[in-house]
């Protein structure tokens, strides 16, 4: 009888240390418990790799997935009736499932052709996205330590943007992940905490105007001389098409996309006549595992304990959720949903943590506690000791 | 009898640090120690700081200009006029300039002048670039910590790139800051001291060969099914066009530059039909001063109180430098170089430390003391409690 955890989706910083509190606790519970390489493309191969033994130390502050994600959908009646086969000749009797909103509906997906097959198999999801998107948890392993990322990232911008616009660089754009949800590009302003952050968020959940973002990019201007600015890649005009299509192709033709930071900045440019730069962190944003938030770490690596304890005690076909009990001092609790509810849902930011261009103190009463405390990597040769499984 | 300090030119993560080694050796020499706002731009309007009491102690972990930056050229004899009568009249008699090629020149006009115009000042540059490519010098302060963060930075992307690679993206490209010289891009390679970085590094010094680079990009995704490659913003063509201009404005009829990352991942997608992503840091990679190397840090500082050091040696009309004096155990002398040999010039990465896609041992050798050990900032409410002061 064997438990069976698999990584998938777009990975994060900490989800390692979900697959370290699955492991441990996996072992701590005496199941024997195996790893599926690159989720569900590699368990289709039967590729396994046996972590009964494996030293696990390094998925504490490793970043990425250490034993490869996967994109993949479950559609296809031969891939799931495969998928039992193999299950079923290694006699395969729990699925921690470690992903987002596309993950989890793969999860269902199995806990219910499980049920059908009469095959005994309890699945439990995991939580992990950086886009905290995810409905029914208060938030998502993988949000906390991306938004401490992006916080900081704007405050040094920020800082190096105050420096030079006298005679340099006005208005300094960064872009950052999220095509559906602004939590992510949100966090840019968490800096005005202590003193410097983001003048301008802009959120796939406000429609965007041009008309109204110029002159208030003008406002901050001519009050301070420069501004900051957050943008979120999901940014959309209220027909709902998206910003960052900027209407061009490449010299070789390839439809220009992903660029919303610089038609964003082209746009203060032409209407403005101010100096602009643009940064796009893109997957440093995400795998940022160097300044990862001590909160965060700790919350992965216990949704994955809970995955285990949950399993065990029957309660399957749900994921773990970390419910709020309070904001200060933060408090959770972990609880869990059956995983149905949350399938290809995705959780907005409410309306009440945002104000056109800007968040809102209930967003920051939210998002503070997340990026608390720093565990930082091991170094060695001045560089972050993170270690390499052999995927092959 | 007064002293006066003032940052130019691009920021990075420890300009401040060597404000303080500036600021407290002055004081423990009893100099009367002022900061011009804004570098020369400032001192134009006699915007001076009184640093004689002045708290200075987050100089030593809050980057970019703390004092302010600036662009400025001296050209205009109205300009050097006006400052003499400035100088003249508070009684300046040390001014020490904190910046790169450019403003070298400047302090070594100002020498110039002051002498022709026989009024006693003495002036001392304390080098600062992340562009590593001041002459005479072994490296820059700056560098190592820029170096640090874009050696990181790769590490961790190139994780992302390994997990995600076989149903996702095949080839990550981050665009690094550089206009003439490759010493930042090289720096994306240091992570294989670990096991893990760029896979191709894209040189200012290397002629673009866009077959070469394509062919390359194919034989690393074909042994590893994946592959990181570093691109210098300065990546030119033989003929000396640089690979950034894209060939198309964008849909404000602004040319669209800086996107040498999106033109690197734009071949690779047409030429090979693999899925890329693409990080532009930016300024985040110039002020991440919450992973500088304290070793920069440490050396940023030095160089700030040699500056003063020296001046009351009557060594003046100088650049501080560092010269070499031993790669393992790592050490350093410092020593001067007189102002007008470093003014505009440039000096690129050795022939001896890249070969065609990559870097060398040599280049290892060199690079890697200069990004040893962290000095990290003091946090508060999850993130880095940089100061500021105000500058109005």
């Amino acid at each position: 009888m064997k438990a069976l955890y698999a990584q998938s989706g777009g990975v994060t910083s900490v989800i390692n240390a979900s697959a370290y509190g699955v492991i441990d606790e996996a072992r701590r519970n005496g199941l024997e418990i195996y790893v599926g390489i690159n989720g569900v493309t590699g368990v289709l191969k039967e590729k396994f790799l046996d972590a009964t033994e494996l030293d696990i130390e390094f998925l504490r502050y490793t970043p990425a997935g250490a034993f490869g994600s996967c994109r993949k959908k479950l559609k296809s009646e031969s891939d799931i009736e495969k998928l039992f086969e193999i299950f079923r000749k290694n006699d395969i009797r729990y699925f921690f499932y470690n992903g987002g909103n596309d993950s989890m509906d793969t999860a269902w997906r199995l806990q219910m052709e499980a049920q059908k097959r009469g095959y005994e198999l309890k699945v439990v999801g995991v939580p992990k996205t950086i886009d905290n998107d995810l409905p029914h948890t208060d938030h998502c392993p993988g949000y906390g330590s991306a938004a401490k990322y992006i916080a900081i990232a704007m405050m040094e911008a920020a800082l190096d943007l105050r420096s030079m616009y006298v005679d340099s660089t006005q208005v300094f754009v960064m872009e950052i992940m999220g095509r559906h949800a602004g939590w992510l590009a949100a966090a840019a302003a968490l800096g005005w905490v202590n003193g410097i952050g983001a003048d301008i968020v802009l959120l796939p959940e406000e429609p965007f105007n041009k008309d109204e973002f110029i002159a208030a990019v003008d406002n901050v201007v001519s009050k301070k001389g420069h501004c900051a600015i957050a943008v979120a890649e999901g940014l959309k005009y209220p027909d709902g098409f998206f910003v960052s299509d900027m209407g061009f192709t490449d010299s070789f033709g390839n439809r220009q996309l992903g660029g919303v930071g610089f038609t964003i900045a082209g746009m203060v440019r032409s209407e403005l006549g101010l100096k602009t730069h643009v940064a796009i962190p893109d997957y440093l944003q995400r795998s940022g595992r160097h300044i990862a938030s001590a909160t965060d770490v700790q919350e992965a690596e216990m949704c994955g304990r809970m995955a285990v304890r949950y399993a065990l005690e029957d309660n399957y076909g749900v994921m773990v959720t970390m419910e709020r009990i309070s904001d200060d001092p933060y408090e959770i609790r972990y609880s869990s949903v059956p995983l149905n509810l949350v399938a290809e849902q995705t959780k907005m930011l409410p309306k009440d943590y945002f104000d056109k261009f800007t968040v809102t103190e209930k967003f920051f009463r939210y998002a503070l506690p997340l990026i608390q405390g720093e565990f930082y990597p091991p170094f060695k040769n001045g560089l972050p000791d993170y270690k390499l499984l052999d995927l092959k």
